[in-house]
């Protein structure tokens, strides 16, 4: 089982299928758990940009460049938006992924779950691991921010945070809109309650594996689950791997080091409060101390899958689980 | 004002643009009646191929080797939407085309009627003439065909007919869906009251100028309005000028003559029946007679714009109303 959001979550899951020796080894399956706060309805279309990244990326149908989208895209029906004047104009929509989102809209529109949906596609990408959206409800995150216009602050939706403004304006807080009321998508908390080891993938703390846990009920799930949880740091040296996570963490107060997220996530032996972690894995240039927890430095650089299954196996040694 | 189809429809529209001297002419304007009859939702999109030919066409963005679809179309969408084994497959769906039946279909879910939402299209395209619809209600024409499948007969759209089937299996019947209950889009009945003259272009008697006419009172507003209604033969030698009017016209007991035609649409003057002409051009090697309508033989062939401008000089002239 693992955690994980968009470019970095689906390389993460490469590296575990080819730690696991997946496909082929019978005896494992991996379950991902993935951020839907990403989600957008843009032009009538239902984007998931997590699980298409996760679905094309092990699929073989990821741009291997841009690391999300379609590998020889084309732009054809978003240069048409535009001429248009159909707004909005900043998010990329290629032509191949419009089929994608055409397909999961139309289902959706006719009241299948977002979890069938996403089973619905993956019989095309045959992703070899199973993709689960954290839940079937709307859980979209939103940025609080300045609003240029005026003195107030106001909330825009992540993806026009992160796509149009690159992350900037500085965000004041993140909101997850629905996760009071959202539930898991089915299967979610049995494959917790299954799993032998749970991964907190190097994705975004906030903005990816926190909207997971923003859903109710999955903190609970992996806290008194059976399994161990490793996560692995997404900051090295100080800086994220990618993305603009050291902007995300400093909006809820946590500094851009190893150390201080994996205090973020927390002990999850810890009676007091809601830590996770069992062990954490940081580059090995680093250092960190997280009470209650096992931190092992190995190298995270997920440069290749060869690499990012290495890294896997120093967390499944963690959790005592064994690799292929 | 002209009642319309797709292909032939456009192409008669921009002879009548032509003949009225538009644009330049502040005297005349043009509202086309566009059939409705062809639209269907597929994959999630609404699709108009008449508005759009008419509006791609006059709009200068028309392919002009098939007549329908944008110029420099690419199939990408639709191949992956094959790819994933989404239904219907038989439905050719540019990606640049796509960009409008996006937009379409966002505005008619958010609640704007189909008349509102063609105004909108067309602030992009300058089509020269007001496109209506000739209803924003659903009103689909669906044709009655014996299942290959079993004995019984089944109704399936016109679209799936026309295109997937090619016009074959033989129709039975055609029943306009929805048309009881129909109502003109706003501004037709104002349009045919108001109008100097109403032309019937050279399009399927059945399925495009007879799916407007199904539209309850419309009919009824060009037998009682002011203006002559003159009508363009879309049978030229006994045999359907484009498309399959003869398939057509033989499941409605008409024959593919000009006559046959002409006297289906019938006299307006008369004061039984429901006819709707005052003239009724022929092409020059054909001969009709229809008791009470105008006949004269003209070149119908819309060989081009100013060939087809001259043809519709013709039936002005019927009509007493000069044209530029």
């Amino acid at each position: 089982m693992a955690l994980v959001g968009g470019v970095g979550g689906a390389r993460f899951l490469l590296g575990v299928k080819a730690a696991l020796g997946l496909p082929g080894n019978t005896e494992h399956q991996v379950t991902a758990l993935v951020n839907v706060g990403d989600d957008v309805w843009l032009h009538g279309l239902r984007i998931c940009p997590d699980l298409d990244t996760c679905m094309y990326t092990l699929g073989g149908g990821i741009d291997p460049e841009r690391g999300w989208g379609r590998a020889d895209e084309t732009w054809r029906v978003g240069e048409e938006l535009k001429a248009y004047g159909a707004e909005p104009t900043w998010f990329g929509l290629g032509d191949r992924d419009v089929a994608t989102h055409l397909i999961r809209s139309r289902m959706l529109r006719a009241g299948y779950p977002l979890s069938a949906v996403t089973e619905a596609l993956c019989a095309r990408w045959q992703p070899g691991v199973r993709l689960l959206p954290a839940s079937d409800d709307r859980v979209e995150t939103h940025v609080v921010v300045d609003d240029p216009e005026n003195n107030a602050q106001r909330a825009i939706h992540f993806q026009e945070w992160w796509v149009r403004y690159r992350a900037d304006p500085k965000p004041h807080r993140f909101a997850s809109v629905g996760a009071e009321e959202a539930k898991p998508a089915p299967g979610v908390l049995k494959a917790l309650a299954e799993a032998d080891v749970v991964l907190l993938a190097p994705s975004n703390p906030v903005v990816s594996v926190g909207a997971i846990l923003a859903v109710p009920g999955i903190r609970a799930a992996i806290r008194t689950g059976g399994a161990p949880t490793i996560g692995v740091s997404p900051i090295v040296g100080d800086r994220p791997l990618r993305g603009m996570a050291d902007v995300c963490l400093a909006a809820i107060g946590v500094d851009t080091t190893a150390e201080a997220v994996g205090r973020h996530y927390g002990a999850r032996g810890a009676a007091a409060g809601d830590g996770l972690l069992d062990g954490w894995l940081i580059h090995e240039t680093d250092s960190a101390v997280v009470p209650g927890v096992a931190v092992r430095a190995v190298p995270l650089l997920m440069t290749d899958t060869e690499a990012t299954a290495k890294m896997v196996r120093h967390a499944l040694e963690i959790a005592g689980v064994a690799g292929a």
